[in-house]
């Protein structure tokens, strides 16, 4: 970025730096906005990073709408650097395309501007990994389908970190407690292909239990990968996936985590994954070859204390990115 | 659990108390709920409350639609006799309905079934005064389409406190920012029988100010009301409206309120009214002799500090009732 | 309304919908109160739950009496199916009887309604399991005062979860730094047969430590604990007083959860139990052949961080209801 | 450490520093504790600060009992200059003797202890203006009684700052909701020599009202304090009572102030006093002749926001001192 | 700002969107910042915007440091248009230069700094007002001798608006206690025109109102400008001002406001200035002839609740701009 | 009051309660001022405790300033005697000797203060143990500079807990991410002496890193300490440091902590360490035979949560003191 003229101040916060001169860069300075400068080409972007801002399809009142934005403002405080692997993202091309643009009164139009939005970005950076931040988990249906959209051809396998199935009936709208039932019942992902991971506590009742098991859904319980290990688990579940679909989209609900970690995800509770194991399965996620997509949702950051459940997401992102560039510096 | 004879509410989330032996009761124990007890008169009840649990309209991400049970839950904290004018509501017969079912994902779904609501509780209870309790802004706009429908006969004059004209075109939706030009666009309301109360700062756009200059709508702003009286600005708008229309609407928008007095009104904002001032103009809207439905809106309980807003929100319903009663006991 | 079957009892601050034709319920639904409907058989209830909401005896000011009223709050956000174990709740009666009526001014007195109350719970729902939610810990001794009463042939042993002894002289009269010393002092309960699990930190004076080895008393550090295993410790004491009394009551101080996990239990401190490990720990207990009774103290919903708290208090009371009615189902 | 004089008194929890040299001070450098340093006089005391943490007698849970230690602890923020009246209080002699020890189960011995403490006081300060902090409004009543029992022969009035009446019966025992029924149904104060400013809202019943009216006791809602002025209504009340009794006591029950400026008064409520019209309020009490002892209730430091309440609440205290000091400067 | 190449997607918020084409603008919208667009021109500009980020200087530990930031984080919640006056400030050109940088551990240095940041503001944009955003009240201090050194011949005055007259003496260091001091003892501003509105309480020291007294300082105190009229005395203090000095410089303690309105104050009281009278006087001040500056200080986000004082803060700044535009307007 | 003997210090602002006859003491009773009583002897002192208010020094805003008088204010919730290791301090002489004057503008002379009030505590009491208690970590490169000119011809080692190396460049002065680079660059500690434990996300840049390892630094992740076992990384580090240096100079930086368990500790974060974990770590420290004196840092009590990080804090002093006695007692 050019020399600003007043050399006594700081330019103002808004404008994100994108310093190329500067070699050490917090994520807001590394992350870049279109247009780019002049030396960087979007061909090249390994990551694209979109805003989905929608959480009045969510059963209960939130505002998980404004998580991209509370993260965004969050990067600040993180450098590219990860000091337990070592790994330094600052040479990742990532680009902020912004957020789908959001209907106030008609959810099914938002909807559908969230599949097309992850259809042209797939069309547009075929060679970049998506990067999500809802919004709901309603969300997360409609970049699946929009992603299968852009390849039909691909088969795809979802890893999903939750509290919940997310498998209730349709008949109430797709609201953010149905997105696993509507990839199913629309045929865009088979049951088979879904490994849920971390359920926990009274918050899934027995019905949705039962469709689970009819539809193929593989689930592990929090007391289950206690016992088997978290880490183990997660690589169990990549394995199995990475054997049986062409693409895996990972997507994290951030109510999987407790609410002592996770106090802005409205539906977190006690007993949840702590954030370092957390962490550590995004990391082993980003890393195995065949993820092709991630999400992030159902975080409000209205309801955060100290940007606890912010910071949270934010690592959670980074992590992800860390074991993803790791793999990719290895050419998997 | 028998069927509840209203199909389109959800029953009231708790049935209190009612306690006839009581001599002096607190609201919870005087609101009645169904089926009342046998030597109740449905035909006679005076005041019929409804909540109206919609907020996925707002502009901004809402709770506004806890606030029904929000303030159910904060009637215990109050009695029926109010002691500035030694008016006691305990003989008023008042019955809470119950909350207007809602879609989560079908918003036009929920503006239907509120107009439907408003229709069904005019048919059924023509003696009885409605006070709904939203909900955001944009069911007011339902619940006068559903009034007017039961009465087309009927003119029907607006009194609005709010720090908002809610005049924003429709083109993106009938949010909360649009009641009362979806109202005057709909041929419902003439513009000339709106008069907005409390306007102040930086948050009406000018085009806002001259559409309700061309469609004839009354405003004053916090300063003109300051300077002129208070009391006496609402008594000039409710002698103006009882002489031209038939029947008045109060709608209250709590971020009237100034952002201290009521932090759990989302956009409330510095320099706004003071809380002893709104009662008192409740109080007097109660007691225009055409006064003949109220609501309160925009009150998100989650942003609250103490209950301190839940609970000026029950006050207002009670002031208002107070006025009400003051009138009807004297035969007016 | 008709008279309430319990003179010493409020009843339940809401009647909650019990709904027969439902067939998936969350627990408001599931818990019934009286009178219950016609096709219910009072004698056949599993569980009783009470309220004691007595917290003037606290050392340090404590709003633990309004405990029970913000569990029953937050009973909506629950089903009644536990996916790690594949226990569904639902066919369990359970029956909510309302609170122990309490003196403002004389804690005494409180005190002696809370025995009789747990007296004549015993003496008329001799099959029905009591759960009962406090209150401070001074509860604790009256309710097993009341059961002796109704029992005086059955040796009772305690498992005490708790960061303290509960052990202080009683010269500064029964509060909740007491009931252990109360019941051994007054002959209840034999020492010997008081297990204490969860000590730690800087909480307990040496002379409690050197009473509680003079008495008997067993207890475990979370130290110890955690390095014989949370679990294992726990069915340790459990086998241990299997073995020694007739009949176990077990008593959750929530201040043993770490602050972290429960801000909401005054008394609670770095160091303490995770949420999990208390869950297992309850469940466990729930299981034990002679497991008869249970409380839950010093939770002060005021003081809560986002309900985290409160709904921690639920989870502890269905985990253990979950461990018991494995039990019944099997038929121990 | 030597024995504290005052064997029915905690000493205040930290003693501060007086530093004689120093000659502008804050509160807390200002107010001495017992022993005084040798060249002071305990004889010439002007005023006699007593803390009487006693909140276990309160309706709903309360933590007033922590109020005397949290308005100690604010006492540095202020100096003892008003800039207003251009008064410093540095020259007047004030001691805090500390608290007023209290039972921990037993209420109705920290009510005689309150009395006790009062008694003693007067006899050991008999110059010397008593300044007591609750706790809550039970100890109005045992702090009158006690003075009473020290000057039988004198005619005691009472000017109350209150949302409430304070007169319930007293049949659920001498809670916060009946110091005033106390003192005059025990003969210890005439109904017709008290007078209540600031009654407002739902908040007491109809009977209590007519008990006012047939007791004689004089009340005055905030609404037409705000008609008449604030100042002048209690410039009124002064001077009625300096004319029909001998002593006056001033009793400011926080909740007289809106809740939006004390959070932290429990039942404070919308619509109530502003600060600056209180502090006025007991400045001008504390310059009435016959003004003889004040108190301040109910305040619960952990519901404040930002210790609005708790420097309201030391404010109030200097106000008052500072109209006192301006009367005894003039010698009456 | 040209076209987005998405256009299906929002532009990350972080680009403030200077649009145009857009006819009504958010208040972040309208604002600027460099490089400005080709057809606009920096000679024009009719306000220049600073931040000044230092609190590091504060008596009491600040992070009035950040509020710059916050207050632009808040601008997108207001338009420019005040529904009051009917002016649109749309038509002022506005750019916003960023922050002066500051050192982390020399605060000297930083002083420096800003003085210097001042000079070269009114050296490069001399037809242009600053407004300029701290930090703490030392900044003021440094600004003014900026500004000076830029117009040695002019002759400044000061109108304050502060609880606290700012005059300790600078023996500790130029503090946010010592900015008046600083500038009388340094020669840079005569004592007799300074203006010191809104003192109130037991804040200022009986030897600082003496220096005040001694130096000329004109002054008036919370209580004085009630009895007189707000608006009143601020339009003195201003008519004489503009009779005697060259420049005023307006400075805005935050402070002054009543904590219930400025929460995020640190050093705001009970019974200080409600916001709407602050909007009026700065308003007034805009409005005044030679005002040709304005600062406001001592607003920390993150004390604040609800952001309400960070409201007020912007308020306080469109307010003054206002004035300054219908002042500008009339070509005065 | 008279003349402090210690010049350069602020006594502590509360003297506490030291109550010869009470045989079991809470913290604050336990911990003496000076002056002491006549029969205590200040030679015999085992630990000097020193408050270091200064946070000014910090890159982004910090109130740890406020956390010496924080943790003294929370002493009282703490008794002597630790469960876990049936260890009582009550026989341990401490004394705390109050705060290093700061200056409020000139962050290098509150450097120069801190470094010469270590000196003059390790002259006047050689035989005590320095507990310190921050403050920002900048202190921690002044006291162990004050540390080495009182013991020239020792060689000190570091063990510091911390999520950064605190490692940068000393260009932008000496703040709290500087000192380990500090007395690096100074001479005063060798990098092959120090020992940085708990490092874990995105907080610290490559270069760092580059550095660290060009000094020797020897450091472990949270991750590595996690798969090692937390206590035995620590033991190895207390190994290596016995057998290489002189003395042991324990720092603990409260972000490492996770910020579920600090949220006062501003820059703790997600994936941190467990406060169980680092009062282990710190138990052993304590024992260490070589280990002379200990701080805590970065604490600040604003940001808190129900003090749960205060208490942590004094957790961590109580803890490290009890290995400390073990150790004592042992005679090592």
């Amino acid at each position: 970025m050019s020399q600003y003229p007043y050399p006594m101040l700081d330019r103002p916060f808004a404008v994100f730096r994108k310093d190329d001169e500067k070699k050490e860069k917090t994520v807001n300075e590394w992350i870049q906005t279109l247009p780019m400068s002049d030396n960087d080409n979007l061909e090249n972007v390994d990551v694209v990073h979109l805003g989905v801002p929608l959480s009045r399809s969510s059963i209960s009142a939130s505002a998980a709408s404004e998580a991209p934005n509370a993260l965004r403002n969050a990067w600040k405080y993180f450098s590219t650097y990860q000091i337990e692997t070592n790994i330094d993202l600052a040479d990742m091309q990532i680009v902020d395309l912004g957020d789908v643009k959001q209907s106030i009164t008609d959810i099914a139009q938002s909807h559908r501007s969230i599949s097309e939005a992850m259809y042209e970005m797939r069309t547009n950076h075929p060679k970049a990994l998506p990067v999500c931040i809802g919004g709901d988990h309603s969300i997360t249906a409609r970049l699946i389908q929009g992603w299968k959209r852009a390849h039909p051809e691909k088969t795809i396998g979802i890893l999903q970190f939750d509290t919940h199935f997310d498998l209730r009936p349709l008949d109430q709208g797709p609201s953010n407690g149905t997105p696993m039932r509507f990839l199913i019942e629309e045929g865009i992902v088979n049951g088979k292909h879904i490994h849920t991971l971390g359920l926990h506590g009274f918050f899934n009742s027995r019905s949705l239990k039962e469709y689970a098991d009819s539809a193929g859904v593989t689930y592990r319980t929090m007391n289950e990968m206690r016992r088997n290990g978290i880490s183990r688990t997660v690589k169990e579940s990549l394995e199995v996936l990475c054997q049986t679909v062409d693409a895996i989209y990972i997507t994290v609900d951030m109510d999987v985590l407790d609410t002592a970690y996770a106090p802005g995800a409205p539906a977190s509770t006690p007993g949840g994954m702590r954030t370092d194991e957390l962490f550590e399965a995004v990391f082993l996620a980003g890393q195995a070859p065949k993820t092709s997509a991630m999400d992030l949702v159902c975080l409000d950051p209205r309801l955060d204390v100290r940007e606890a459940s912010v910071k949270a997401g934010v690592h959670v992102m980074l992590c992800f990115l860390t074991g993803y560039w790791d793999r990719k510096r290895r050419g998997r």
